[in-house]
């Protein structure tokens, strides 16, 4: 970016628009001229539509971790763990290279609560980073730590929902 | 849209993300082959990153309506009122044609706030359109009768923002 002043940014809260809004944030400072790597967890559908236009952009760059299967919450599958655990490994290179100057950990906060990652190494990453990358973490239960570390925080939330009318998971919209 | 089920969806509060989210949304449906109309209420400069990003998508057109200079709340300029009032016509006429899946209307609830379109004329445009397009609105200051007359509606929450590091208009995050 234009200067050091780097920060960590969280979109987080039940509603809709977490991951996004920071699509949009990669958009924009990929219009610019940045590097942007987007790292997704838990999450392995290639079929999402947005990563069909983003992944586009020559200026970014997104690897997914995960399976097309939905992790379970209460039992994750060692599986899951691996790849969550791959998946911070690979951010945090991805993170101390410099070579990216906007770094997007998407469904981080999830992965951290269903404990497929530690809130030490996430803390570490955000406390290590090089000043000038900007680091967006998305994802709902957003950890108190990580709140307060953060220098930015928004939470979307819920206000109305259309569940009375069977909508869920239509193609185009909610995937 | 795959049915007849296009519903209205409303970004709205003092947080981030809201036009970045609906742009996503853009991204989403245009990766999945449906066409999508942007119309920018009160935004007339050209620099903005995602803009550059997304209007390079065959599916997507974008149309601004609005001066580079920000306008005035108390007293807007004629020229801003005609011109709010414009887009909104224009908006008719896109949502009229049914010939976008997804028709985003970006601003127009602050454009209704600062009184430069009347809300008779967005409830009716609401209440009027084709059942299969699909409608966002988004903008802080969202009308109560437009809560009320959407389906789904999130309002983006400011948890924290990092005003004390004198952060505002980074060029690549902010616009």
């Amino acid at each position: 970016m234009d200067s050091d002043l780097g920060l960590i940014q969280v979109f987080t809260g039940d509603g809709k628009g977490k991951t996004t809004a920071a699509l949009g944030q990669a958009m924009r400072a990929a219009g610019h001229g940045f590097k942007v790597y987007i790292v997704q967890f838990m999450k392995g559908w290639p079929s999402y539509g947005e990563l069909k236009t983003v992944g586009q952009h020559p200026n970014i760059t997104i690897k997914q971790f995960g399976r097309p299967d939905f992790v379970d919450h209460d039992s994750p599958e060692p599986v899951d763990v691996r790849m969550a655990q791959e998946a911070l490994e690979h951010s945090r290179d991805i993170v101390m290279s410099a070579e990216y100057d906007l770094v997007i950990l998407d469904e981080v906060n999830v992965a951290l609560e269903w404990k497929l990652i530690g809130i030490d190494d996430l803390l570490a990453l955000m406390e290590e980073k090089p000043a000038q990358v900007e680091l967006i973490l998305t994802g709902r239960y957003a950890h108190p730590e990580v709140i307060d570390r953060a220098d930015q925080v928004t939470e979307m939330r819920e206000i109305k929902h259309p569940y009375s009318r069977g909508l869920l998971g239509r193609r185009g919209i909610d995937y």
